[in-house]
């Protein structure tokens, strides 16, 4: 059989599986989650054996240390999948929550339904943990999915897979809810992108080359983002030490995420005073700094800002530096430059802050915080499926709610239209 | 110059105006809409002047006669976009509502405001009055927004959108905001759907064959429907009366359009009792009926219903009728044949009234009322923009808060994470 043929069937078998899921209680729901997390424990030997196949692969390929170490399934990976488990059971199920009920004049009540959206493909790289949390983020949301991981994982993801089943099946509901794409090549990829029959969304988790080929290769709706360009603006009245607290947790704390500090934006008036504080600390703790023509006037000993320093995402301690005019100018430099992931204005002033607030165009932004804090658990989501800087559906971080919708419900007595 | 560079001139030109027309007051986008019904009336000649230009070209063209009257900008048609651009100031404004705001434990405030899309192209065949209604929605909402419109119209069009312009001038609202393509060919359609990096949603407004061109062709999310498949199921043990008024309300008040209904589906046990009541009521309507075998056994004088009556949008006074054994029947009738557009019972049985509700998924589902309330302004939205019978972002219809998304804003006090 074809990897299509294959990719397909998986598909319609995961449709068919979710049109039940779609309304199954919240504690048959829970229930299959709770053994989940039993047969992880119970087949852990088995999970263990299948991720030494990937771990000696990749170690003939050569990969790097840490990627092998973010592939290995450890006692203590495993410990956490079930920990991952028990939070989702313990997550609100948003499915059949109606809002907006409202009474029309000819006495119908209007509300709307929340619905799951069907089957959900995901597209990720190498850590197979993303397969239990992903297939325990879709099954609570009542969604089907389909599960497509990196090459290097597959052995540990087919595994996965196996267990996952085994604890729908053990709660009679229809295992082909969750599915992994059994190939390792490209050719899955695109064959899951075409069936825009079958799969309501795409969620790709990686780096920006998956992405990019993800959005440019699907006929199916993408919830993305590419990367993280996130900017703090400090501005001329900004209580300095909280800005240095703020821009050294988002530069340092975990450089190499999304919500990373990637560019700062020093107000013209506080520059004198401001840069050398925050200059020395960054580089006191190892950070690399590339600022413009006016920042170099204050801090003479970094490098200069090429243009191509200011889109940069650079995952790394390395952090581009700018002196600007004012509030507007910095608006204007996050509206040129910035992802719409993540912006922060540290200032005293109410009405800067309410214009920041209500100007800039970013999936979050925030006053007098740190970056760090733009993700699904921080906010209150209760975990996390991802990050979308696209407006449609979804914006920010993406919880349980952002994998369902609304239908429309109407209850009447015979009401006909005039 | 081509027509790919003046429709990307004039995205990159909306995109820009949108940018600012995301945080303009209510009132001042009121202004607006006040000046722009204020204007129509002042230009009325100009505008029927250019209007006749469409119509002797259409008369030319051979346009049937209907075609010509509802190309036709009569003194009646302007007077009713003046009462529209009025309905759309008195509808509340959605953006910048703040929702769901949480005090998470480092006492971080976490909320999601709502904001424009940003800009959208809106691809309709021929009425001109899309054109005013369409601007106005997107203006109130704070979108920029391209209209594409049928090629008959294009003089028409365009000197609605020169007075549309002219409005947002005298608020010294930049007039790019609102955007007509001003050619005729496919060739303006293709590049409108390649520009995703201005616009940010299409929404397509016309037949099945319009809206799949778009689908096909669009590297930009499009929200839509095909068509409207809509079912009455007649439970065992409905109001009879009820019944008909239900059914022959759905199909013939207004049989042409989305909402109507084309197929009945009848509870064995009652079909006996309710095929003869509303088979003559249909027939005496001048509704031609397609029945199923079962249904012929009771209606003998009716057509046979074939394989492709049943997932027909017959937009006629056409109706295909097939008898079911149970609820069971009719909803797997319904998930095989319907379009996910609305879908209603008919009964007295709790029970059966909360098993369709919960597990028919349709984007508007009803307990005993007729189809034809799938609509934004019967739903209570104060306007429709569109329906979507797919489910990211907007499921059924849409009206200003569909045209909207949510940032999330945070209020920090200095946190940083740890």
């Amino acid at each position: 059989m074809s990897v299509q043929n294959t990719v397909e069937l998986l598909a319609i078998a995961a449709k068919k599986a979710a049109r039940k899921l779609a309304f199954e209680s919240t504690t048959r729901k829970n229930n299959v989650l709770l053994s989940m997390a039993e047969t992880l424990q119970e087949q852990k030997e088995f999970i263990q054996a299948e991720n030494d196949k990937d771990l000696l692969a990749g170690r003939e390929k050569g990969l790097s240390e840490a990627m092998l170490d973010r592939l290995a399934l450890t006692d203590k990976v495993i410990d956490s999948m079930v920990v991952g488990l028990h939070e989702v059971v313990a997550l609100p199920d948003p499915v059949g929550e109606v809002e907006e009920m409202i009474r029309r004049p000819n006495g119908l009540m209007v509300g709307r339904m929340r619905i799951p959206l069907g089957v959900i493909g995901i597209i990720y790289e190498s850590r197979p943990n993303v397969t239990v949390d992903a297939a325990a983020l879709c099954l609570k949301s009542g969604n089907g999915v389909i599960l497509r991981g990196g090459s290097e994982a597959i052995h540990s993801n087919l595994a996965l897979a196996k267990v996952l089943q085994e604890a729908l099946g053990s709660e009679n509901i229809d295992p082909a809810a969750i599915q992994v794409v059994p190939t390792v090549d490209r050719e899955g990829v695109n064959a899951l992108l075409a069936l825009d029959e079958y799969i309501d969304l795409i969620i790709p988790r990686g780096g920006e080359g998956l992405i990019r080929f993800v959005a440019e290769n699907s006929r199916i709706p993408v919830l993305k983002h590419y990367k993280g360009v996130c900017h703090v603006f400090v501005d001329a009245d900004a209580d300095l030490d909280m800005a240095v607290n703020i821009v050294m947790n988002g530069k340092c704390q975990r450089p190499g995420v999304c919500n990373a500090l990637e560019t700062l934006l020093v107000h013209k008036d506080i520059a004198a005073a401001f840069l050398p504080m925050i200059g020395s600390k960054l580089v006191a703790a190892g950070v690399e700094l590339r600022g413009c023509p006016m920042t170099k006037e204050i801090l003479p000993d970094i490098k200069d800002a090429a243009e191509e320093d200011w889109p940069a995402e650079f995952l790394d301690l390395i952090l581009a530096v700018k002196v600007v005019d004012d509030l507007d100018a910095a608006m204007d430099h996050i509206a040129k430059y910035g992802s719409q992931h993540t912006e922060v204005i540290v200032t005293k002033s109410y009405a800067n802050s309410q214009r920041f607030i209500k100007e800039v165009d970013a999936s979050a932004v925030m006053i007098n915080a740190s970056t760090r804090f733009s993700d699904g658990g921080q906010f209150g989501l209760g975990a996390e499926i991802g990050i979308s800087t696209t407006k449609l559906h979804a914006y920010g971080p993406m919880g349980l709610k952002e994998l369902t919708t609304r239908k429309f419900i109407v209850y009447g007595d015979g009401q006909v239209r005039s």
